[in-house]
């Protein structure tokens, strides 16, 4: 336990050197404060000794109880007799602030902790290796890359220096012309590119969704279980957050007439509901924008791998409806494309724009000109559709490998129930979901230790708790896919 | 009058069309409700005539007349009998939520509004092309494109796959390697590639600040005149702004000792005060430090242009001197290499650092890997050194032209007083100060008239209302230069 906690010191302190033994003492004070004010350092959680951690870290023993015993007088530590020093049960919300013209190192403010602690963890510092049945990666082996340089070289050229200038906050225009052209034929919106807001990925077009409409306290339903991308964006910026169930045909709008208080914001992934897959048929599509229209809330639509469809054509998007004007529709290029482009799009209600635009402008300036220019090329010369057509194909072959796979191998959980697999009709994963009870968390660690990378689906869970494993598919081949299952099987034993 | 407004109008109103009139309606009530609530309609505008508005939008006057009567039904709007309709001059703070429950256009959060207000005002929406004496702007056509174009094409390859998956949210680690030794080398930094956070721009970085670090209401220092984009970063977030006055040494700390209430956070660009061009001295830098211990504040520094000195070596940055652990360095490749390229840093102290990279995840992921990549070769292999180089004596001998030719054709202001040209160690751009009550927003409309972009001095003062042009020279040539100060000459007379 104590051991746990120093190794996550370790992780991210690291003391400046250089300097007396009192620096060190307050950087060591300072990173201790830190992580117990951003949550890294739980409530309860007990700290290593003075002797271990001084070890871990090379500093002096009477370094460390130093630090320690300012933490316990200031009350962000408690001592126990004959046990250790712990996180303090209760730190008042207010304690990290040093107040102007008191001293001492400065901390996160109030709104920062609030973003840390919503944020995703962040999984080591490394760029992950792809390994079976790693959640949202494309096949990055098939990426047209010869294309991609040679349209990428025909831009680094000098008559294209403009594009090495400042750009457009709201996105080149010729990218917003080709998305516009593309979003309206592919997925029936109801949009020109006047309405489209170049942003860098579906992560930050829900940042902007929260600062722009949201106050702290405003009221946001998320699907449950649901992207935790957008829960925790949403909850980063203050919103409080209603987590709906959804079913096999997403969130239901019913459910959200029935709250106590409506909320001002509803955000959905009615193409393929993440994580379980289902589909939002028209009468629920329909009735959402009813709902909103009725209320006067908004509706975040992500239109979450609206491209990977294998047997019925997808649906129009809720942006496209009648009443499709409360709407403000999120895409990204992570999954068509690949993941480290960091190209996505907010398509926004006619007197939204000027605001949106503005509000990236003061958060980053504007996404890169340069990728903006390939890509909007890449859409116009017709790659991206040819792109989307032979994915399609392929994700659906490794999905029947993998459907095939989880027979041959999983058969018997599957015949007696206490295994599900979800719909399968779309998207780069499947959802096994467990009926007996098993707890995914400890599989997935123990899938991990076996070289497979399993998300537990209790993991997007908010009030309910579904146990099972999503399996992405779309990056491995039917020979990986059949190793993956066999190691599965064997686990699940 | 009406005029300009129906103008702004249709800058940014545009109705959607196939819908009928109660829609189109709704649509221009929106549109103007939003001007209204955000700022850009302030109190007593006086809006077009119905007729004149249905005219520009090509909208019947009655649609215009029911969403005039709306708004002045609801309050944004004050009809003034025999001259038309005005903006209303108190319209209530919270008017423009559409509270839960409510029908009606759903419309910004009182937060959403501080950020749109505060952002900087977008020039159109086009990439704009380089006219002298356009500021900030490097000298685009010396950019050695050919190495990119071969660095960027080495990495386009199967074997850097890895760079088209997801990254890491601190930044690519090869990078942040090659930043920590540039940095230590160059600037005489205090830090490891652990401290380093990539971010897409100095405005990024400042708006991560504003997030992380301060809450609404908290005080900031900032200089005056200063950087527009640290200001308009730090008030979006809801800082308190205090503007401190600048000397030919930049910000004296003396200033912010005698400040009543002591600051969170003080921004400064010591390298090369922006926009006035005065260095920080070595006892400056030393008491802001000493200041910032002693009153609990971090520093905010803006190594600004520090790459660009035409005599004097710089000094360090405040970052590397003792007490440097309450500074947060920023830095950016917008003006070294190029705009476009949208990639910056922020250097931390170590306690901060693992805060602020979980709110980078959350604000939008990770910087793209594959620029990241591109730009950590161009460090390692030294064609970042050897560019600076060459651009120093290139902007020397423009900063030479450019004081030549206002010797020449502005001889006389100069001589007697009227003229005044700012400090010509650094940068990319001189600062001429009108010492005769001129005005310089005239002048530099009448400028633009002429094809020249120069920027009125006065746009960066807070309480200090300076006049004077900045003239950015580093993206021109000696020809380009004599003209445009030619033109600049017959339009002072």
């Amino acid at each position: 336990m104590a051991r746990r906690a120093a190794g996550r010191f370790i992780g991210w302190f690291r003391p400046l050197r250089g300097a007396g033994q009192a620096s060190l003492q307050l950087q060591l004070y300072a990173a201790i404060r830190a992580g117990v004010l951003d949550g890294r350092l739980p409530p309860g959680e007990r700290l290593p000794s003075s002797r271990a951690l001084g070890e871990d870290l090379g500093l002096s023993r009477n370094t460390v109880l130093g630090a320690y015993d300012r933490l316990v007088a200031e009350g962000y530590l408690a001592a126990r007799a004959a046990s250790g020093v712990y996180v303090a049960e209760d730190v008042p919300a207010d304690l990290g602030r040093a107040s102007p013209g008191q001293a001492g190192p400065a901390s996160f403010s109030q709104r920062g902790r609030r973003l840390i602690a919503a944020a995703p963890e962040l999984a080591g510092h490394e760029l992950q290796a792809a390994r079976p049945f790693m959640v949202g990666l494309p096949a990055l082996d098939e990426f047209p890359l010869a294309t991609w340089r040679r349209l990428t070289n025909r831009r680094l050229r000098r008559s294209d220096l403009a594009l090495f200038g400042s750009g457009d906050a709201q996105g080149l225009p010729a990218l917003r012309q080709a998305l516009a052209g593309y979003l309206t034929e592919a997925r029936g919106l109801n949009c020109l590119a006047d309405q489209i807001l170049v942003v860098s990925g579906a992560q930050q077009a829900l940042d902007l969704v929260g600062r722009v409409l949201l106050d702290p306290g405003d009221r946001v339903v998320v699907e449950d279980p649901g992207y935790a991308g957008a829960r925790e964006a949403l909850a980063a910026v203050g919103a409080r957050i209603e987590a709906l169930p959804v079913d096999a045909q997403g969130l239901d709008p019913e459910d959200i007439a029935r709250l106590p208080t409506p909320p001002m914001l509803v955000a959905v992934t009615p193409s393929h509901q993440f994580p379980l897959g289902g589909t939002m048929p028209l009468a629920r599509r329909l009735g959402l924008l009813a709902l909103a229209r009725d209320t006067g809330c908004l509706i975040v639509e992500d239109d979450y791998d609206c491209e990977y469809r294998y047997g019925t054509p997808p649906l129009p998007a809720l942006q496209g409806l009648d009443g499709g004007e409360r709407v403000i529709y999120v895409g990204t290029f992570s999954k068509v494309l690949f993941p480290g482009l960091r190209l996505g799009y907010l398509v926004l209600p006619p007197h939204l724009v000027a605001g949106f635009v503005r509000a990236k402008a003061t958060a980053d300036g504007h996404a890169p000109s340069l990728p903006q220019a390939v890509l909007a090329d890449f859409i116009a010369e017709g790659h991206l559709a040819q792109h989307v057509r032979r994915m399609r194909k392929l994700y659906r072959e490794r999905q029947q490998a993998l459907l095939a796979a989880l027979q041959r191998h999983c058969g018997r959980w599957l015949q007696n129930g206490a295994l599900r697999v979800g719909p399968a009709e779309a998207g780069l994963h499947l959802v096994a979901e467990f009926t007996d009870g098993r707890d995914d968390r400890a599989l997935a660690a123990a899938a991990a230790a076996q070289g497979l990378m399993v998300a537990p689906l209790s993991r997007y869970g908010q009030r309910r708790q579904l146990s099972g494993l999503l399996l992405g598919y779309a990056a491995f081949t039917p020979a990986q896919i059949e190793q993956a299952v066999q190691t599965l099987a064997r686990l699940l034993k």
